[in-house]
């Protein structure tokens, strides 16, 4: 293995205990293979919602500036002890990405992905090269590109997950937020495919006619003045009683839990005060909206709202029913789970002060793609 | 059964379309006994905070007036849609009630409670006379009164289902909100003896003080400067991590939660912008405070909030377990599940108006008893 690459640049993201957020290019050692293990060279990454948090951290970036080598912002005071458990630690940042499997160590599941183009979900995928389990790489199929492979993980999971999640816990149809997100917009393409009734909500009508034009049947924008009733006739409809809301603050998640018990109070019989019985789940796996959440309780007690996460669902739900999950991705990976990318950088044009400004004020959908090795 | 009474006084509760509460005592016919029937001679039943929402509604107690046999008070017309489903029927009221088994079904379950005293839930108890199925009967030992019998399950099963769900769900301690309450009182007790750890919130120093004198370890004021940080240390010494919370408004169980993050984060290892994998539950059992519940979501993506009823709870666990937690009841109902109460009324009484707002702002663990036969 003599021709393989002894270093890897790494981007790194530390907050100091003096209030300073620090990004830099590290030049990291690449480990040696263990048997089980593969070398990635990492093709694609995209920075998605979810890396901004640990890339950025709660950072003021109207102070953003650059050495040359490490970019700088302030902390604001008030807001460290949002980050006290990752003060002065040079964090390696990155979900998930895409690459060629160039190097394996010698059992056969390492062995087997040489030469393949895999996406993998590991951490630290903002590097030239990564080390990884064989395991927790997801094999494309012949044709399929490191950039196709980028983010197999994060959306296509979650969106399956959701889905899993729903039929686990048996429900039968579910509601969705911020649908028309790319997460979004693959939960749309499953739930035609797999004959699920999903309700979208969005805020934007050119988002009713997007995802209208993929054939969803319910999209309600939350900006109508007829939102409430036309949500409650869709959750009659289609008794959806579980949903997922990536916005997190704000009143959405307690209209959506109202409209669910106005539509379950419809087919009551006799009179409870305590409300209906029919059991009411709300997921909140976002915080698009930062602000508090606000429920107004006018939805019985046959309810729970709780956090959802793609990896305890993942621990949860165990290896056979992640491998069927992970086989559909590869499958489907130019259709159902093909993503879009708006622009392109390098990993030194990823630490570019405006780059970083406008990756960071992305709208819904719309993406970053780091590529290592352009 | 020729000496049986053939009608009972019952005290039901209408809001009509017109917009007007109409409380009444109802004369109706004592129904034939089924086999596995008792007829109880109803000598006790409270008047809970759980009673006050059927009984009243949301009407405005100002215009409360009465014609000596019917009590009438105006529902605010933006409070109407509350209501819909219970217009124009008039409700009976009482949800617990202690007295005598003067005539039994030919069962032998049945039989076997002639002329014992019992405690039953079974609605409508504000009445001289109630038929019921045996098995809703939770017979006394000898030297309980009909006035001991007479809280003998909302409270007592609550508290005990508390507990029950901390153990079904995994924890081994557990946090309640407005514990110095009548229920709260019995959590208390129950703790002590079965040496489960309990952390006790509550908003007044006198509150702190009764439930010390209890020999409650672990009691917080809400309105202490360093609730938040003794909270903390409270949760990270008990490891409470499920609370039951009666007031359900305002910030309450979001702090709650957050000081239970707080807590398990003191002993995590690594940093996660996704909080720590502690799983937390509060559970929101009451609405003593009406306003919106508000989350500030600084507690990771690991938690659950839900509502929480007795019902459903006795639904899940079943047969086996309830009977053994009813025993408990039975044999502790002159000491832990002893109630307190604050005046005794007639069901006429129960109708005067003056009466009618005292009971209705009655301060936490202050409870009126209705006598139906004095």
């Amino acid at each position: 293995m003599s021709d393989l690459p002894a270093t890897s640049k790494q981007l790194t993201s530390n907050i100091t205990s003096a209030g300073k957020l620090e990004l830099t290019l590290a030049e990291v050692p690449v480990p040696d293979l263990g048997p089980g293990d593969v070398l990635v060279r990492v093709e694609a990454t995209p920075i998605n919602p979810s890396d901004l948090g640990l890339l950025l951290g709660p950072a003021d970036l109207t102070t953003l500036s650059s050495d040359g080598t490490t970019v700088t912002a302030d902390i604001p005071e008030k807001l460290m002890r949002m980050v006290q458990a990752r003060i002065d630690q040079a964090l390696p940042v990155g979900n998930e990405g895409g690459g060629v499997v160039i190097a394996a160590g010698d059992s056969p599941e390492a062995q087997a992905l040489m030469g393949k183009v895999v996406g993998a979900v590991g951490g630290a995928m903002y590097s030239e090269y990564r080390v990884l389990p064989a395991q927790m790489c997801l094999v494309m199929n012949e044709g399929a590109t490191s950039e196709d492979a980028a983010s197999c993980f994060v959306n296509p999971l979650t969106a399956l997950g959701m889905v899993e999640t729903m039929r686990l816990e048996g429900h039968t149809a579910l509601l969705h937020t911020a649908a028309a997100s790319n997460l979004g917009q693959m939960l749309v393409k499953i739930c035609l495919a797999d004959g699920i009734d999903l309700v979208n909500v969005v805020r934007k009508q050119e988002q009713v006619d997007l995802l209208k034009s993929l054939g969803a049947k319910y999209v309600l924008n939350s900006s109508d003045p007829n939102f409430m009733n036309d949500l409650t006739d869709a959750l009659a409809e289609t008794k959806a009683t579980i949903a997922f809301d990536a916005t997190g603050g704000g009143t959405l998640g307690s209209q959506v839990l109202s409209c669910m018990e106005a539509a379950a109070q419809r087919n009551m019989g006799a009179y409870s005060r305590y409300g209906s019985d029919t059991f009411k789940q709300l997921y909140i796996y976002g915080g698009l909206d930062t602000t508090p959440t606000t429920l107004t309780r006018n939805f019985g007690f046959s309810w729970s709202i709780g956090g959802w996460l793609l990896t305890p669902f993942m621990q949860k739900v165990g290896g056979e029913v992640m491998n069927r999950l992970r086989q559909r991705v590869a499958d489907e990976i130019k259709t159902t789970f093909a993503s879009a990318y708006s622009d392109r950088v390098s990993l030194e044009g990823a630490l570019d002060i405006e780059a970083i400004r406008t990756y960071n004020a992305k709208a819904t959908g719309q993406k970053t793609l780091i590529c290592p090795h352009h």
